[in-house]
């Protein structure tokens, strides 16, 4: 009676934080013109192979349909939003801004913070890759906890051009070569990474040694260090507009750092790249990824300039919980209604009627039923008010309103039943 | 570069109008105090195969997993409901109200209407089965419809005594053997039916010819005509209560029509059935249907009483589609931001936050943009209000103000900007 393995049950409680969560991210991207896009559950798994190579198969749930259709759930929405992209969009005017919500999937060992089952909201920039544009979309990766009340984050921005420079500079030369150690790089594996380079560090030991300088570099004010061939010089001057545009927004800059290895493991990324992260959450703290891409060769198109992130649905919510404010979301009732006489039915359907109309919650009880009962039915759903209606409260034309917060209990025409609960409600 | 067969890709306008009617199902599923709940997208094969015996297999996308478990993609959200009721549930206090909104999934020929991935909003009430709280379900199902504008809609409401009892007078005494005439009973496929009886009509022919009478009644007023056992009695007990209380709830009763051949094809349901019809759809007509069932024995658990619908969100919006008036739902922008000179760069990233943080969907153009580039992409993007700001607007502080449906431009100082921008776009 479970549900399967990495995959979780969501309550009534847990539901309305995250539909508040997604309401406001929604609202949020909304602002910054990026239009809601959704594409299917499960992709033809080429899609995903043409993209990551075909070492994601053993991440990935795939199966074949009835007709022999190799299919998987998707691992993430960039791949499946390129597609439509280029199958339906890409003769909309530029840029375009698109964005998604929903689940993804992954064949993981489950773990906290980590599902098979998880939800992400993320969002595309096509057709504009300037520093400009890339600050906005920072900006706006900043917004979304900063609206969600999480304060505590760490956006960290790099640029593959000091990578993939150094790592040329040490003799690898196609991304073949460079793969491996970009992987290693991207997992922070240091003492892997220096193995990997032990044969290289025999000829050039100056070079292994500053290019492990790079992991030290934690401000925008040691940019300089990262000076070197022309395509290094390209992406601080990227960088530095970048931070001063993003300064221009009122960006909390104590919230950014320069992070020149972060590698992200994807051959596609072109450029800027940057991972946010909620220091306290340990291993599984990274709460969005993203980077300037081009998928056009995936698709046989020619190349088009592409920038976006994901941000992680699931793990900002434990990261507010653990910070020890959780998304405000309540499932409570703001009215009970109940005859307490069969003679008062009807005009108990009335008056929740009338409640509904005024947009209130109203849970009515259906059939005549004792005072006592109706309390404790409204303790159990966390109720606001009760409306009572018995045969004396009928003759004389009005029902019994009595707020549970504060115990009090006064008397209201049906013309004014539904002022009097606002004001008990409060909105 | 498509979707996989059967499934769709949704672009902004589309899921603009499926937010908003998802958004006015929620709202008022809320005010009848429907709590949401939601499930993963897959479940573990028993749970449908138990529920739906093993010829739902054809019918699903079943698959297994790496570790070798038998897993399907949910067909629909009932089982899953329930199973997340007795798994964690089971102890909140009765009645307890659910909701879900969600993608389920079917192996199937795709057709107009009829999708491999499509979406369903729907309810369980659990732990009333009176007459009152089925009327209130069918008002709610009816108030869906109502919501979304949809006027042209059938509520056809049975009971499965009748057919039960009638099956047990032709003979017919266990589910078994009532199984598969139950299915042709479901499709209304009475030529099938009628050969099926052959036999019984030799022995019993008045039996058979009023049997086939069930098929002709329409209205409540012909509901003494289904008299027979007690079973019937009771049947008729309960739909003539309904029918009052709904009545009393103020429903359209004209919408309403008694349908004692409705069999939803379904061993578990215990007594009401329904089914609501769009009559335009044709084949595919039906938008709602649900019943009163229980699905404890599934679940190895004592009795519990349900009822509960779910309503085909995608044929919702095909029916609006067909009559002419689609769901609104724009994606209309509010505002373009424009510098059009360098020096004026910063001031239009400080509008552009003002109008954001005033809730305004703002598109900001990122670098110095010709008057007639602004214009051009205002256009294409639908947008309300221009705001462009050059250096002479600079120097004397204000912002030039166009209005994009009129034509008419103004000049507004920054205090004022969000207030005229209000104005404009007139929310």
């Amino acid at each position: 009676m479970q549900p399967p393995r990495g995959t979780r049950d969501f309550g009534p409680n847990e539901m309305a934080q995250r539909r508040r969560l997604e309401a406001l991210w929604r609202d949020e991207f909304r602002r910054y013109n990026y239009r809601e896009i959704q594409t299917p559950t499960f992709e033809e798994i080429e899609l995903f192979l043409a993209k990551s190579g075909p070492g994601i198969r053993d991440e990935i749930y795939d199966f074949k349909d009835k007709s022999g259709r190799e299919l998987a759930l998707r691992p993430e929405l960039t791949a499946p939003s390129m597609r439509f992209y280029f199958a339906d969009l890409k003769m909309e005017p530029k840029p375009l801004r698109l964005f998604y919500f929903g689940p993804c999937y992954r064949y993981d060992r489950p773990q906290a913070g980590r599902y098979r089952e998880f939800w992400q909201m993320g969002c595309e920039l096509i057709g504009d890759n300037s520093p400009e544009a890339h600050a906005e979309l920072l900006f706006l990766a900043l917004r979304l906890f900063e609206k969600a009340d999480l304060k505590d984050v760490k956006l960290r921005v790099g640029h593959l051009g000091f990578l993939r420079g150094w790592l040329k500079r040490l003799g690898y030369a196609t991304s073949a070569e460079q793969s491996p150690l970009m992987r290693l790089i991207d997992k922070k594996e240091l003492e892997k990474l220096k193995a990997a380079l032990e044969p290289v560090a025999r000829s050039k030991p100056d070079d292994v040694r500053n290019f492990f300088e790079l992991f030290t570099i934690e401000s925008f004010e040691q940019i300089k260090l990262l000076a070197g061939d022309a395509e290094s010089q390209g992406a601080i001057a990227h960088l530095v507009r970048v931070r001063d545009v993003l300064a221009s927004f009122g960006a909390d800059l104590s919230k950014v750092r320069l992070d020149p290895t972060i590698a992200r493991g994807l051959e596609y990324y072109t450029g800027l790249v940057f991972e946010l992260d909620a220091p306290q959450l340990g291993a599984e703290k990274q709460l969005l990824g993203g980077g300037a891409y081009d998928l056009s060769a995936v698709f046989g198109q020619p190349p088009v300039d592409a920038v976006g992130f994901a941000a992680g649905f699931d793990r900002t919510l434990i990261a507010l919980e653990k910070h020890g404010h959780p998304m405000a979301g309540s499932d409570a009732l703001d009215v009970i209604v109940a005859p307490i006489d069969p003679a008062a039915q009807v005009a108990a359907v009335r008056a929740a009627s009338l409640l509904r109309a005024a947009g209130r919650s109203v849970e009515l009880e259906p059939r005549p039923v004792a005072v006592r009962k109706v309390l404790a039915r409204a303790t159990g759903l966390k109720a606001r008010v009760a409306v009572f209606l018995g045969s004396k409260e009928l003759e004389r034309g009005v029902y019994a309103v009595k707020d549970l917060a504060s115990g009090a209990q006064t008397e209201v025409s049906e013309a004014a039943l539904a002022d009097e609960i606002r004001r008990l409600v409060g909105h």
